[in-house]
């Protein structure tokens, strides 16, 4: 099903992208690199996955699961600017603005977040809801890296520049969890799921979130937390999103099979 | 009219801005600071101005009049910023990098995006349509934007940095006449109006962005034509803009007199 799904997503991304020869070319070109291709998906993974958990079909979900993946990478291309990571390379490629320039990275981000809520207004039902919750992820998805930006670089320079518990938690929500559950959430509302559908699918996109930033802290070896506890979060969260998916309408195997492929993954 | 007009925007920016507490609190300063007070709101005035002539309430057009402000607003923090015109004051203030750094007005342009499709989505009618309307607005100022860079910093040095002049009508039709379009477009479906009374104010909006854009080119002395010509295109356009104003549904004389307005300003 896996399969099926990541041809839905690139089939979509591929028609909502400017056309290669859409003027000017130059940007056209640079979104696409952007977005590129064999990525892992997984936010619209879970879009398409919610849609079918919440009784409905993965093509419903199909222009919510390519918004929320510009989303996404608008805010990997902007992360990897000089004033903000000042990262020269993604994905084993140059990095947008490495490639075509900084003032063009910029304006590829922007044009990219723009294009993500073109795609969610073409869901074919509970369209303002939809992009609702697109713009409440977009808005704190920044919440979540301003606050990053604020712990790791303290006023106070003798400051440890590991964040302390209470904003770890509200930055691990924001940056990451935020567009997890919107995409879970968009995927049940384009896939009709009723409120209680909606709610049990953000439920599980919040854990499977916070589990997906405990994972990756022990892959980066910076974690807050020592090895133990973040495992043990690691594992807890996962139990948490797989106890959400019960009771769902539809099939929630695709949803269950993510979570489970997210503990012990590698970069 | 345009007193109260400019009461319901300064009202609803202010609703759906973060609280000044809203966390991080330095995000939401600068995205209040951005935002400003005292502009001249022309986007958002043409938004419920809209409303009115296409036979409906102002107030039926307030969230997507607060939109396309939050949405010009975020473009002039980014075209602000040092990779971009590294402009350290706007308005007569320090620019948003230039108060709260680089790597924070990248953030608080993305959010001011992402805040104007909330805004958006929270129009009483017509959500999906008035979304798609933005939405597309969006990605093309971008456009417009990224083609002005392309033609300011040719690829052979010895070109003259003046567009030629295809190049300028597919600008000017971006960078400016987008916005203003979205505002009418959203304004009039917000406010009920038919498709008929959609168009006429589309076609309004498109005439009063190439005015404003010819004129803001005599006050800066950089127009690509001699001032008779650029003279010409103003009347012209205002002329257009006006009498696509015949036959609305209702009050078009608050448009009309915005329109009456822009001729012979000043910065």
């Amino acid at each position: 099903m896996k399969e099926e799904f990541l041809a839905i997503i690139e089939k979509t991304l591929d028609e909502v992208l400017p056309k290669p020869e859409d003027r000017p070319a130059e940007l056209s070109d640079a979104m696409r690199y952007a977005i590129g291709t064999g990525g892992k998906r997984i936010r619209p993974l879970i879009c398409l996955a919610s849609a079918v958990a919440a009784g409905g079909n993965a093509e419903d979900a199909r222009y919510p699961a390519a918004a929320i993946e510009l989303l996404h990478n608008y805010t990997l291309v902007h992360d990897d600017l000089p004033a903000m990571d000042n990262d020269t390379e993604r994905r084993g490629r140059p990095s947008v603005w490495a490639k075509y320039g900084e003032a063009n990275a910029i304006l590829v981000g922007d044009a990219l977040q723009a294009l993500a809520f073109k795609a969610a207004a073409m869901a074919s039902r509970n369209v303002g809801r939809i992009v609702a919750e697109l713009a409440a992820a977009g808005v704190g998805v920044v919440q979540g890296q301003v606050e990053d930006i604020r712990r790791s670089a303290p006023a106070v320079p003798s400051v440890s520049s590991v964040p302390s518990v209470p904003d770890i938690s509200f930055i691990y929500r924001h940056k990451t969890a935020d567009l997890f559950m919107a995409a879970a959430v968009m995927g049940a509302l384009a896939g009709g799921g009723d409120d209680r559908a909606v709610e049990s699918l953000r439920a599980y996109a919040l854990n499977l979130g916070l589990a997906f930033q405990h994972e990756d802290d022990l892959l980066d070896g910076d974690s807050p937390y020592s090895r133990e506890e973040t495992e043990r979060r690691v594992r807890d969260a996962t139990a948490a999103a797989l106890a959400a998916l019960e009771g769902l309408p539809g099939d929630s195997s695709p949803l269950a099979a993510l979570a489970q492929s997210l503990v012990g993954r590698k970069k």
